[in-house]
């Protein structure tokens, strides 16, 4: 065993080269053994445990920094720099994260989380430290996924200016966390067929070369010729020529010699390289190379047999909606459906195969998709976009420009709203309310359980204008089922009528809602419980209501504070005029909330039901005892 | 004259071809004196008076749908759909747009504004089109300053994939607002030289046909070869045809007949294609084409002269921003300037001349610059990126992700914060305070005056962690100089106090927050006058003297009402708990606010000082009445 005895890539290099081989595959047993236990990452971290280990082999981390695109693929990463033993503690509250935390360790030199971001930040790294006089290396390593994102193409465009040294490490297993899509993806795979070229080159050189009229002159035009000539005709990796960044590659991404060797010499480059590795997801472990897609994060499983399907995995909210959308696109042919990369994710694979010209995987292109749903908008069709709340933010200004100022109506379901729980502070989806309830002519909702989103949905499709319907990760909820009022545009769902407490609930926390109603009906009080559906517009006839009849109003939302629900409302009341309310937004406090089970980081941040229940009443009781 | 005749495309298509240049050169005349009264975007539009009049002879719009990116280079469109006559009333209140607006002409099929989305905006109308088997053409014309947003590539990316019909042109004159930066403009640029190549390429064919030994067998290599092998050497415009994209170019711009020619053969090819036009900027108009920037976007001038410098221009807060950042990188090495292609906007020309070492120009492309600076920050430095309000709504997730989650020292200076005027819906930057103030990590602030711009530049400075401040476009304010209390993290300014009403001003609001407060002490009221300073944190100190001391609290900003400064302030007030007082935020209402000057938006908009005023008495004297 030698990875017992490798805690730093210190005691890496102690290890002969042809001892590295050995060690990816206790990498790779100890990577299968430790996520079937916690779950997490598996099929991209087994994918790049050889090239990871080459990485530390050759250069000198922390000195030298390296940048993970996405940071799922950290894992072998955070193995040999210091932390396997808390392996067991993966993704858990307080314990090891899923991605690269430069709080974490020393060996993490940016944090990552979404796509395609590690190029630009890996520029700026290396900008500093040209500036700075320094010279340490920097190495981001992005997937062929992520070259799908507008922002890493904005990155490559800007390396050639300045011929900054950096060196970008183009993992390529032809597939993101789906089957990759687009036209980078297929010049990816003619960059690999052209070694055919290179070597056909040869032979026409020495054709050339050998001939008796013009040969050599010929060569000379095509091979020695002025720059522009050249490049035109030698260009079997022009795109990246062009963007003024050394190609270098393919190369096998599982045999470590071979990287060990390309990234010796590509330090002592002194211009941007892209070394182009072929990786495959899964790899080593049988039922992970077979299904990538399954594995590509996983829940615990037994290792010995591999994820069994279990027919009785509880309905998701994603459930619900990809059968839902489904059902609607059979009676209105208008209705399209796009997804950026997560077609498994947002449950999209049904609305695939049943309706494949309506359905578009754009990539990891999240701007993209709200600008092309724009057009198809425009053109009649009614699209939407299925989309977790965290990559939304990336399509912020085009929700605004190009949706929301021609009023189009298109849909955004939005999935993995609120706490997403173990991929921590990159995922979470707590700001949708406060970056979307603001924008004009947007009508933003969410549900308080299954049947409602399917409401919605059917809403959305029959409102003009632009919709946004979030809704959390996990298991969908059948709470307060009774309760279904038919959805009204921009009006509250009053489910139970009280006196003097207003519960105003905005969606999935109508299950907190709900048992918090309970102890206080328990506790002798009886309070009015409402369902508010609507973020935007606010329900003026509720605020009225609320302003006039209720001494204590207390919202709850699974957001952050600030620009979420309850300020809305908390504005809405002061403009009303109030009398001697007493109002309270019960919401996630203004920070990142770190990774860890969704119920014990609603625990931790005062938001379960427990835990709303207690302050409310110490709200109450000291009012009570004030006057 | 034939302008005068021309009120439709149908008017245009009865002029013979041989009279067209006759009409560009009316066309030209008619923008030079119209603009130079009303002001406007000139050299732009200069640049395509030819291809735009080839475009509506070859097509037939409306069926056939334009799409213009960014969209102020419409305004030969817009002569030749009938709105020539408005052309007086260009860009003021209640006018013609300065861009394309589908609620203005039929003629106008989408809104623009912003850059880089007409790509993916006519994808999606190209696709609506095939799903509902009609056949019109859809032609986006994209300048190739827009070309290097990662939008534009997400959407070349993504064309490829059916082979949709889809026209682009492709309009370069190697100058977006600025120069052109980066890679693409590069590989554009090689792409006009290697129209050689094309030429020598014929010459090699017959060297080689005409060789004796193996010469027709290697040209049968060389150009007939399987096809990976033929694309890797015939590729002279490569990086298109591996997008799936027929490439066609360069050609000339000017010349209304070949470009008629070319589109009449586009229209009939069922494939995306790419038409790469040469255009010059200004064309036509000697000194646009001499200062094709200070031709950009101009006020009224005289035509015969052009703009004549004028020394006495009021300073702005641009200016203001300018001349300090120079000032404070003088003594601190560690700050460095980013610009996404506005360095004359943005006043950053001054930094880039004296420290171009630390002044990056990083194309369209305003994700790519806030990852960016996030490496810059991380690496140790302070970068400042200095960007429109409007155009930061592009990088939400990255302000997020890249740079707050891990605190990092970025400086945003936010320039057209609140109403920008003329250019409208599109680019009103009174979003911004929603869309920052709820970021944890995130400083926002905004100065009452010049003064104060240069103080918090300062603070932002030396404050570890990072700041946005918002300032607003036009002439700096010196108003309430004399208040000066030091910048305090998180604190307002108290600058007078008095009793029972209190004004609470966010940044500029100061210039009205000031004469309305005049006014309530010549209507023998003795309000408090707050300058805010901070949209997050809040002073809570504040709060809680507010909530204990006044009657009547009102807030005023440049923002729109929902998520901005008033709902951080009443939120927290509710929280606090209230007596009776009263709350009211004076903000733009939550729609999108049109083109015209600054002054007669606030008034519209009951946001001038006047309309404030006489909400507030109506306020105060119904809460008096009701007591």
């Amino acid at each position: 065993m030698y990875l017992e005895k490798i805690n730093s890539p210190e005691d890496l290099k102690k290890l002969s080269i042809d001892k590295l081989d050995t060690l990816a595959d206790e990498i790779r047993k100890f990577l299968v053994d430790s996520v079937s236990h916690t779950g997490g990452h598996l099929a991209s971290n087994l994918g790049v445990v050889d090239l990871t280990i080459a990485m530390h082999y050759a250069f000198c981390c922390p000195r030298d920094k390296f940048v993970w695109d996405v940071g799922h693929q950290a894992y072998t990463h955070k193995i040999l720099t210091g932390r396997r033993d808390e392996f067991s503690t993966l993704r858990k509250l307080d314990g090891l994260s899923g991605f690269p935390k430069t709080n974490e360790s020393k060996y993490d030199s940016f944090n990552t989380g979404h796509s395609s971001t590690s190029i630009a930040a890996a520029i700026g790294l290396a900008r500093a430290r040209d500036l700075s006089e320094q010279s340490y290396n920097v190495v981001s390593v992005i997937g062929d996924g992520a070259m799908t994102g507008g922002l890493a193409y904005e990155a490559l465009n800007n390396i050639g200016r300045n011929h900054t040294k950096l060196i970008m490490i183009l993992n390529d297993n032809q597939m993101s966390i789906s089957e990759n899509v687009g036209a980078m993806s297929k010049y990816l795979s003619e960059l690999i067929l052209t070694q055919k070229y290179v070597n056909a080159k040869t032979g026409i050189q020495k054709t050339l070369k050998n001939m008796k009229f013009g040969g050599e002159a010929l060569y000379n035009l095509l091979y020695r010729g002025k720059s522009t000539l050249k490049n035109a005709i030698m260009q079997e990796n022009s795109m990246f020529e062009y963007l003024g960044i050394k190609y270098v590659g393919p190369i096998d991404g599982h045999d470590i010699k071979r990287l060990v060797n390309v990234f010796n010499k590509a330090k002592k480059l002194d211009v941007p390289v892209l070394i182009h590795v072929m990786t495959k997801k899964g790899k080593g472990y049988k039922p992970a190379e077979n299904m990538p897609s399954v594995y590509h994060g996983v829940g615990s499983f037994d290792a010995r047999v591999g994820i069994v399907k279990n027919d009785k995995k509880p309905e998701t909210y994603s459930d619900v909606f990809g059968s839902k959308i489904v059902s609607l696109a059979a009676s209105n042919k208008k209705i399209c459906a796009i997804t950026a990369a997560m077609p498994i994710g947002t449950c999209l694979c049904g609305f695939e195969k049943l309706y494949p010209q309506r359905f578009f995987d754009v990539g990891i292109a999240e701007e993209y998709a709200v600008t092309f749903a724009a057009g198809l908008a425009k053109g009649g069709y009614i699209p939407v976009f299925a989309v977790y709340s965290t990559f939304l933010q990336r399509a912020y200004d085009q929700i605004i420009h190009d949706v929301c100022i021609q009023n189009l109506h298109v849909i955004f379901a939005i999935d993995r709203a609120g706490i997403v729980g173990d991929d921590g502070e990159t995922h979470q989806g707590i700001y949708d309310v406060s970056f979307l309830s603001h924008i004009p002519n947007l009508t933003v909702l969410a549900p308080k359980n299954k049947h409602e989103l399917e409401e919605m949905l059917e809403f959305a499709i029959n409102h003009n204008g632009p919709c946004a319907i979030r809704y959390p990760r996990g298991t969908a909820s059948d709470i307060m089922a009774a309760a279904h009022a038919p959805i009204e545009y921009g009006k509250a769902e009053y489910i139970y009528s009280g006196e003097k407490i207003a519960l105003v609930s905005y969606g999935a926390m109508m299950d907190e809602a709900a048992e918090i109603y309970g102890k206080l009906i328990e506790a002798r009080y009886n309070p009015t419980l409402i369902n508010a559906r609507f973020a935007s517009p606010i329900d003026g006839a509720m605020i009225d209501d609320l302003a006039k009849n209720y001494e204590y109003i207390f919202t709850m939302e699974d957001n952050i504070y600030s620009g979420g629900f309850g300020s809305l409302i908390s504005q809405r009341l002061c403009e009303h005029g109030l009398g001697d309310n007493v109002i309270h937004s019960f919401a996630f406090p203004d920070l990142y909330v770190e990774h860890g089970k969704r119920e014990l980081l609603f625990d931790r941040y005062n938001m379960s039901a427990d835990k709303i229940y207690q302050k409310m009443t110490e709200i109450i009781s000291e009012n009570e005892n004030a006057r």
